[in-house]
């Protein structure tokens, strides 16, 4: 793999600290400090106003503009749907004396910038020197609040080092942001003004007409003077703050954001929704501080559910931990309409669309740390449902077509890549349900909305899928799967193998069920008129299902023809070609052997248990050598299964990236925003690659290993209810129940209950 | 094929002519009606404003606008170019009484129009029945100049039938045309005034700086009353002509249209370079009638060249000789810059680009009638040379990669079945060159320009092709074959196999040019630094190239895993399916044996002397159950096949499209333009079909055949400089030379010296 780290970063095992400014990482750094409450993200821009290099984004979960597609054929989409940069709720402008503070143009030392993880705040200052020679001490702070996802909070402290004098201040909220992908602003100011103390502004998007109050109050002990300003769709405030040499002066801005999707609801109703929102939580009796105590208090339950500890490893100490707190950023599962963008809140790349990533990747964190939050975003799929079946219309097919790519739970992927031949989503959406429901034991999630769901992604895969003329198996022709250096074949293994486990599953589902609950099953059965026969044709499906395998070498064709595709020695590629997206013509990549991403090596992943360690080394030394990494999504897996068939180095060689993946800017591109669905594939990593932990079978099983470099590590695991700790340390491995009832775990081959006094074992050889 | 005529138009020899208007057929005539001459194209719309359906479309050859693509890959072309909707020149109002005219709103009757192969004129006449009851009969006719391209020529005649009075004409030049496909104008006007009796327009495209002058001048003998008119994009003249009850009066307007790419040249120098041309040819000694007369002979010259006589089928007669006026309207060879789009200059679909339609499927008509028209064809694709080294460096190739869809040499075509795939032009070009020099005998072209462009695209297929891992041979992964219901395979057959033949004519034509040029052949193999190394490795190539095939069958594989394809019983799908573009989701189609159109039958007629009759009607047997002909250039090459194999029905059956496609509108799709390519197959496939004429071969062969339906039919050929007719009745074939050397010919297996008195032979029966 052709990544270097580019370190500047201080590490802490709780903080992300730069000291210095450098224009050139500012972008990177923008993303990496970027703050979320799964409602709104807003990146680490200053706030002040900077004319150099930024992207000045504020997003809101699901709030999206669209561009049409010129579509000529059916079954193209006709809008691309996207996250549509909004209100700039920080705005602020610093004067002094005539000069207005912009570090492109202004002089200044000591810049000091730090996101905390217990506190979930990011804060930056430094020492501002004005033309004049006057030294001003400036210190930023803001935060989301996890509590009330509406609320955001920004305190700005001057300390003037050399004078005493007078600060003006013009803060405010802006709606002329310009969505920078598009180049342009897609918001109309509806309604603007003063009311019950609270200055707010009602946006809407020009297209979808998507609409989101804004409103703020100040909170500046010795503001003496204020002066009301509107501008181009801006609403905001003067104030002139008078200061004393050596005092701190402290201005705290606290703003109410509510976004409105529902074109129905009148403006009225919706002006008064913000106001109350403010009223409620903006009043005498809270000031910064006390918030920032409650947001200490959100992460410090975070920590003790989720924390991993790493001992002897510092910098991927720090890592694990930036990624379990955007993780949480991102989403924690308060509402189920909402998704995981590619790039979470963080950035206009990928357009704020959630991918399969959503199940393949982060599922698994939210069942074992936060199974609320798992549980909501399957909810997304089931609410999303008749997008689903409606794509599938579309794509004269039956049942429900999930999107690739998606904002609202319609199809935003168009030609690039064909989005109608990729099928890997709706099967993950499958497992997703399979293994919540395996972890958590959720049956009624999975008879009241899965089976459902499962039942028209089956009716799906039935009516795509055919019949081959030599064959006479049945799977997938005109497909793209996970592996995009493949862009159209015809019986990719893994969208086969994972079509048939999906067929086999909703089979099962519907016999338990049938048997459970007898006269619901009967209600849904009618509901959606499921028939014997059709029941009948996915097992015939799945009996016929044509799994492309040299039974020689037990190596899995990625897909017909596979064998036959011209070499390419990998390495020989020049490092100044990398990315290959960039550096080849696109079509390029499409004609060797080699691989982005895992495709035999992901199905081998997802369903561990059926594939013996022999299968998964004969794959794995076969697909690594001819895969790219090209995707942020694949050192992971090959760590976790480079680790079970007994290569430590090279699972730590891939690991490497994991952690750290946005921290050192590995793929080169971290300024478009953080990797957010990559950011969960760390957390299995260490609990599936280290931790040996596999969760697609009946039992929950482990097989802990310790990289040579750490002294120990541990991780919690919500199974069943119950909660676990694993603590791994050179020699032995300690696994016990902190809360809950006594759980079945298989350690090495073997079955031990284990409750809150645990099991102790000598770490065993794993894969030799 | 699910096809049915529309017949209403009536069956002329000469003429194609229509009685009555109606409304829904509108854009149908349009397109029928249209005129042009290679230079610039007009369709059949009214001219005096039309409030109905109806597309104004006035093209110049070249012309182009472009849009911008949001191309985030390499590879992916940046501007999609069209050939842009221009200037009215035709421009006319007409009232009286107040009331103007407008066929939407207006009552008429007696209305007629007629296409007049033998003047190349368009004619339209009604009488307009005024809403205070006057009766005016009128009269249009235009034409396109064919001697002078710049020149387009329109007569007005006004017969008042119960009144006298006074007409009111507005005449001018409207440069505020919408090209309909974008929605909107792209003409801004530079300069506009009268000098000279002159009333001129300079216009110049938004993004290309394309410019166009026009100007004209007006002939009406009794015009008292005029006066200049300038308006948004626009200027004319308002004319008040006197009419008195029965008599006929004439109003001409002379128009001069001329076109300048190059954005150096200055304003001046073009407005007078417009001038000057009118000058020159519009005089006091030029009338209607004299340059109506100019054309009437350039028509004689044609029919005397290329007319096709059918006996006993009035309908394929008018057909045949619609296509052979239509062929020469949009191409003749006057400029080498100029290529045929897929609907000539009569519409905006496929945007006026370029297909390999030029090379496969127009060319042979301009070989054998007009060896000229041939070269600057070939010409076309010398002078864009440079764009296709360009564009092999793009996709990361060396030598020249032609464009799929082109205006002016650069590709414009993008992630829509990926032009990147799409490998036919380049061998089609290639084939194109050895047709043409073996029919003609021209070294001197292949020698001069030929041979360069066959090297050049043999590098690019020796740097596009691989060699497979499994089979160890050479071929093409990631491609998409002229079937275009398999967007990418790998080894295509008909790709692969043209590769072949191209490597091996390129190492042929290198071996001759050394021995019969010597010095000339140093000085390119110098410029193009040819070495023997890449030879020797074009010839490996070919020698290991892959043609897949079942041997037992003797049917070629479409493409590796054609065979497997899931099977499609395509008599299956109903009617109402059809085009299954529209009724499918796109990427349906790409799934089953179902082709759609010729592929492996392709490269059997292309290099038809290499295959048997046995192999033919296997292959033939095979794949013609399985091609839904939805595309116009498919029935020809079945037909001419068939002919071959001895299904003389099934050749009839699939000619019965060939001639009339457009006349009865067969793939009801005629309204957007005339399918200008596929007309030219309506040539071959008397030609080749019944004529049963191959030119791939040292020989020229025939095997005629006729039709049950015929009485007789002849067609001419020139060949080797040598013009022959070949004559066939129902019993007989008599083949002779009108001039020129005596030349050998290979008839029903026979070889013969042709002269002018010619070969008699009595009719075999072919294929049995």
């Amino acid at each position: 793999m052709a990544k270097i780290a580019d370190k500047y970063l201080k590490v802490d095992p709780w903080k992300i600290v730069e000291e210095g400014f450098d224009p050139e990482r500012n972008r990177v750094s923008e993303s990496i400090f970027s703050l979320g409450n799964e409602y709104m993200g807003v990146r680490g821009y200053p706030e002040e106003g900077y004319g150099g290099d930024t992207l000045l984004g504020s997003y809101f979960n699901g709030l999206f503009e669209e561009s049409k597609v010129n579509a000529h054929y059916k079954g193209i989409i006709k809008s691309l749907r996207f996250m549509v940069n909004a209100v700039d709720w920080l705005y602020t402008r610093i004067t002094v004396d005539g000069e207005t503070l912009d570090m492109a143009q202004c002089q200044f030392s000591d810049y000091r910038r730090e996101l905390d993880f217990k506190s979930g705040s990011y804060s930056r200052e430094f020492i501002w020197k004005l033309k004049n020679g006057k030294s001003l001490k400036l210190s930023f702070e803001r935060f989301v609040s996890m509590d009330v996802s509406n609320l955001g909070c920004q305190r700005i402290v001057f300390e003037p080092l050399n004078f005493s004098g007078t600060v003006e201040v013009r803060t405010g909220l802006d709606f002329s942001v310009i969505h920078e992908d598009q180049g342009r602003c897609y918001w109309e100011v509806l309604q603007q003004g003063q009311e019950n103390g609270v200055i707010g502004i009602l946006g809407e998007t020009t297209h979808t007409k998507n609409r989101l109050f804004s409103g703020f109050q100040i909170d500046a002990p010795k503001a003496l003077e204020t002066t009301a300003i509107e501008g181009d769709r801006f609403i905001g405030l003067d104030v002139r703050l008078p200061l004393e040499q050596g005092v701190k002066s402290t201005f705290d801005k606290f703003v109410i954001n509510y976004a409105e999707k529902d074109v129905a609801t009148d403006q009225d109703t919706l002006w008064n929704k913000g106001l109350e929102l403010a009223a409620q939580h903006i009043h005498p009796s809270v000031s910064f501080d006390s918030l920032a105590r409650e947001q200490v208090n959100y992460w410090s339950g975070v920590w003790a559910d989720s924390d991993i500890k790493i001992e002897g490893d510092p910098e991927n100490q720090q890592g694990i931990r930036f990624c379990i707190f955007q993780m949480y950023q991102t989403y924690h599962g308060d509402n189920p309409g909402f998704n995981i963008g590619a790039k979470g809140l963080t950035g206009e790349a990928y357009r704020g669309l959630a991918f399969w990533d959503t199940e393949s990747y982060c599922l698994p964190f939210y069942i074992f740390n936060n199974p609320k939050a798992a549980k909501s975003l399957l909810e997304f799929r089931y609410k999303s449902l008749p997008y689903a079946l409606q794509r599938a219309r579309e794509l004269d097919c039956e049942g429900a077509f999930y999107p690739i790519a998606t904002i609202d739970g319609t199809e935003s992927c168009d030609l690039w890549q064909h989005s109608n031949l990729q099928l890997h989503v709706g099967t993950a959406v499958a497992y997703g349900i399979r293994h919540y429901v395996n972890i958590t034991g959720d049956k009624s999630f999975l008879y009241e909305k899965g089976l459902e769901m499962l039942i028209q992604i089956s009716r799906f895969y039935a009516t795509r899928g055919q019949w081959g003329q030599k064959t006479g198996q049945f799977g997938y022709y005109g497909v793209m799967g996970p592996d995009e250096f493949q862009l159209m074949v015809n019986n990719n293994c893994y969208i086969n193998l994972m079509a048939k486990k999906l067929f086999e599953y909703t089979l099962d589902v519907i016999d338990n069920m049938h048997e459970a609950e007898g006269t619901s099953f009967s209600e849904l059965v009618q509901r959606l008129n499921l028939t014997e026969q059709e029941q009948a044709n996915w097992r015939n499906c799945a009996e016929h299902m044509r799994i492309p395998k040299d039974d020689e070498t037990s190596i899995y064709e990625e897909h017909d023809g596979f064998f036959d595709m011209p070499h390419l020695d990998i390495h020989s590629i020049p490092v100044t070609e990398f990315p290959l997206y960039s550096h080849w013509s696109y079509d390029r990549l499409y004609r060797y052997d080699m691989i982005k991403q895992p495709d035999v090596l992901m199905f081998m992943f997802l369903y561990s248990g059926q594939f013996s360690v022999e299968e998964k080394r004969a794959n794995y030394d076969y697909y690594e050598p001819r895969c790219i990494h090209e995707s942020s999504l694949s050192p992971s897996i090959h760590s976790i299964i480079a680790a079970e068939i007994g290569k430590p180095e090279e699972a730590y060689k891939f690991f490497e990236f994991a952690t750290r993946l946005d921290l050192d800017n590995y793929n080169r591109n971290t300024r478009e925003g953080l990797h957010t669905t990559s950011i969960s594939a760390a957390w299995m990593n260490i609990v599936y690659g280290f931790g040996g932990m596999r969760s697609d079978g009946d039992r929950l099983v482990f097989s802990p290993s310790i990289p040579e470099r750490w002294e120990g590590y541990s991780f919690p695991i919500t199974f069943k209810g119950t909660k676990l700790v694993v603590e791994v340390n050179k020699s032995r491995a300690f696994i016990r129940a902190l809360s809950g009832e006594a759980v079945e775990l298989v350690i090495y081959n073997h079955t031990y209950n284990v409750d809150h006094s645990g099991i102790e074992i000598a770490l065993e050889e794993v894969g030799r």
